[in-house]
């Protein structure tokens, strides 16, 4: 079990309460235990700066945690962390100026300050000696800035290809499918938590071109101007031109393109683009998120998942967090394996649980699939599905049987393979694999 | 430009010159200049391990950087980084305990050593307090070490499907499209450097549970036992068994599981296993690798990339090398925007090429496309293909005109929307898009 020191508190300041603070305090609280264990830091969110204490909310907080007085969390000198969530470029951007000044490390999702005004953000965090960090600010759960500053650092980034905004995906692939109009599908986005009430933000390009202009930073290494960069919205897209895409062997998404060409001339885009329909961003569909990154000695990479909500971006703040954590607790372990004793331990591969694929070469007489079905029933192994495909009987008269086996222990499986190898009927040994099924 | 202090020269000491090894000092040489800029470090291979000094390689390194001694790589205090690419379980795990003990960090990308005897080797660098970075050893150029370890730090792992022996993937992918016996594909696979010319340990599906052993060690925080990890090659997998699994809807790869049941019970296997044909897994096809993580927080997040060669691997052994590098010359910087002076500046939008779709609405009268195609072919735009749907002309008698455009600059095509829009015969604004012509 666990024999490392007792874990150091770390105190955190969360500006906002919204969707996403809410998951950050939800998630920090249910995996406390594994985060104790793999940083050696217990992460408290100790004060809370929100627009309307008395609101109800679902997270259990104590009502002196909440405050109005975004000062509040900079002039507390027993906070070690300021987490903003609040959005927007005027108090966030004071904010996190304060928080650096105060010493705090600074964890961030905001990628339109970031975007706006990251080149004097980080000048202030390099003169004042904290870091900030920004992993949710980019593609939701997806650790695509971490992968871009550490896994690929020894790569020249030769382009970016990114599917960085949930919603307008969501809402293309609505109008692709289901052949709705814009503003039927929006309509649909919103009522399933997908859009905003206000979506221009998201359907204007902004939020993803926002993303795409950090992730064109990270890459290139000087702050790529607003100015310099196309956006184009998907207000405007005529559900006919799904039909004339598709015609012609494409489908339309929001892409964000990022490249540099020869000369080091840095192109960053986000627009409504025609994308091949066999290409691996054409099947990223819905609310998900991907980006494809081709760096000039790893190839070219691919990380996908959910691009926004709740869990996924916390789950992204809460990796700020713990190295934040680690850096203000001296606790900053590096690379290694972290032992833990919270799960069990190895489960004896007889016991696991599988469907199966099982092929057999039988005789071709009356009564084979009855002896078969014999076995597998004393054994309590249900059959989902039995093909006896008639073209494939060979000269000897013998044919393949194949059948679909529901959830069997794999022991119970190897008892069932020996009693069906054992029958008169089955001419040689049973051809098996494993069947995963996997949602589509 | 640059104005940081001058780099900090770290030496390396170097166990292995194979595919991966000359690998890693090509591409250290290749972008020398930017691991400076964003890691403040020069990282300079000083002594290299080889079995047979006099042969000639395509790396250049003086004759006198070359020993057939491992413990000079030990030996020598200058060295402050050993990096471990020699493969087995026995001269390695010997080397890389006196590397530790002598308080050198190691890199290493033998996942056979780490699944045996990871335990005692990381109980070794706590106490010497050393890291071992790993992440060459499991997917090659994908960072999914450093994602288990910090990017999803927050999360319990549910479940991992990975794809991770490029080798049985490409025999596999090889036998399910073009119907060749597993002979014919292992043959193919070799004569293009995808096996090796003996194949036991990937084809034995041992490669790939070395791997999984990894991957489950670091989600649940004990090292799995090898005896408790079901594995089972691809060698005698018959192409009939393709062909059944198509018709029931699935596909056959080679795939690693690693799950928790809810008594916190952890199932690893490496098996051929079917999958549905939908899933994003089944068309990870050749050569690359893919790992599907299941968090319970971030929820399902994909990572795919080349799971093995020269540059793919490289690209995480320097990677490595990179935050080794940073420890042992004190330039860690934690997150936060790294400028460097090496790529250019922003291009212009206008300046941006593309290919374009672009729809008008059209009088239905004899001559508009060649007014249309005057108009593009005076900007010099191409026009590739050209789409008049009968089927779709309104009431007004206006019908749409699609055309598929060569590659033109932003501002040249503005121009060109202009003089159409401006034509009689176009009655509405044109529609129009980018077209990226990525590879499928």
């Amino acid at each position: 079990m666990n024999t490392r020191p007792s874990p150091r508190t770390v105190s955190i300041g969360l500006a906002g309460l919204g969707n996403v603070g809410a998951g950050v305090v939800k998630n920090l609280e249910r995996n406390r235990d594994l985060i104790i264990q793999r940083t050696g830091c217990d992460l408290r969110v100790r004060r809370v700066l929100v627009r309307d204490p008395a609101r109800a909310r679902d997270v259990a907080l104590p009502a002196e945690a909440l405050t109005q007085r975004w000062q509040d969390l900079v002039e507390d000198p027993q906070l070690q962390i300021v987490v903003e969530l609040i959005g927007g470029t005027s108090t966030a951007y004071d904010l996190i100026c304060a928080a650096l000044r105060a010493g705090k490390v600074v964890v961030t999702g905001n990628k339109a300050l970031l975007a706006e005004r990251g080149q004097e953000l980080f000048a202030l965090a390099e003169q004042c000696g904290v870091p900030i960090f920004f992993e949710a600010a980019v593609a939701g759960g997806i650790p695509i800035i971490q992968v871009l500053q550490e896994g690929l650092v020894g790569n020249r980034i030769l382009s970016i290809h990114g599917i960085i905004n949930g919603t307008c995906n969501y809402i293309l692939t609505r109008m692709a499918q289901a052949g709705l109009s814009y503003q039927e599908a929006l309509g649909e986005a919103q009522q399933k938590g997908y859009a905003e009430a206000d979506p221009t933000l998201d359907v204007s390009g902004w939020d993803a071109a926002h993303k795409a202009i950090i992730l064109a930073s990270l890459s290139y290494g000087f702050w790529i101007e607003q100015s310099c960069v196309r956006v184009q919205g998907i207000e405007s897209i005529d559900p006919l031109d799904f039909k004339f895409a598709a015609r012609l062997g494409y489908v339309i998404k929001l892409l964000s393109v990022i490249r540099a060409d020869e000369q080091g001339l840095v192109e960053v885009r986000t627009e409504p683009t025609l994308l091949p329909q066999g290409h691996v961003l054409a099947s990223v569909s819905g609310s998900y998120n991907a980006v494809l990154v081709n760096g000039d000695v790893v190839g070219e990479t691919l990380f996908y998942g959910r691009g926004a909500g709740q869990d996924p971006t916390s789950s992204s703040v809460i990796s700020d967090l713990c190295e934040a954590a680690m850096i203000q607790a001296g606790t900053l372990r590096h690379s290694g394996f972290v032992p833990h004793g919270l799960y069990g331990r190895s489960k004896p591969a007889g016991e696991t649980l599988s469907c199966y694929y099982l092929r057999l070469q039988v005789d071709d007489v009356p009564g084979v699939l009855a002896q078969v079905a014999a076995q597998l029933g004393r054994l309590e192994i249900g059959i989902s599905s039995v093909i006896q495909p008639e073209d494939l009987e060979d000269s000897s008269g013998c044919t393949p049987l194949v059948l679909m086996l529901d959830a069997a222990p794999l022991a119970r499986m190897h008892e069932a393979l020996r009693a069906l190898e054992a029958l008169p009927c089955v001419r040689a040994a049973p051809s098996w694999m494993r069947v995963e099924r996997l949602q589509a």
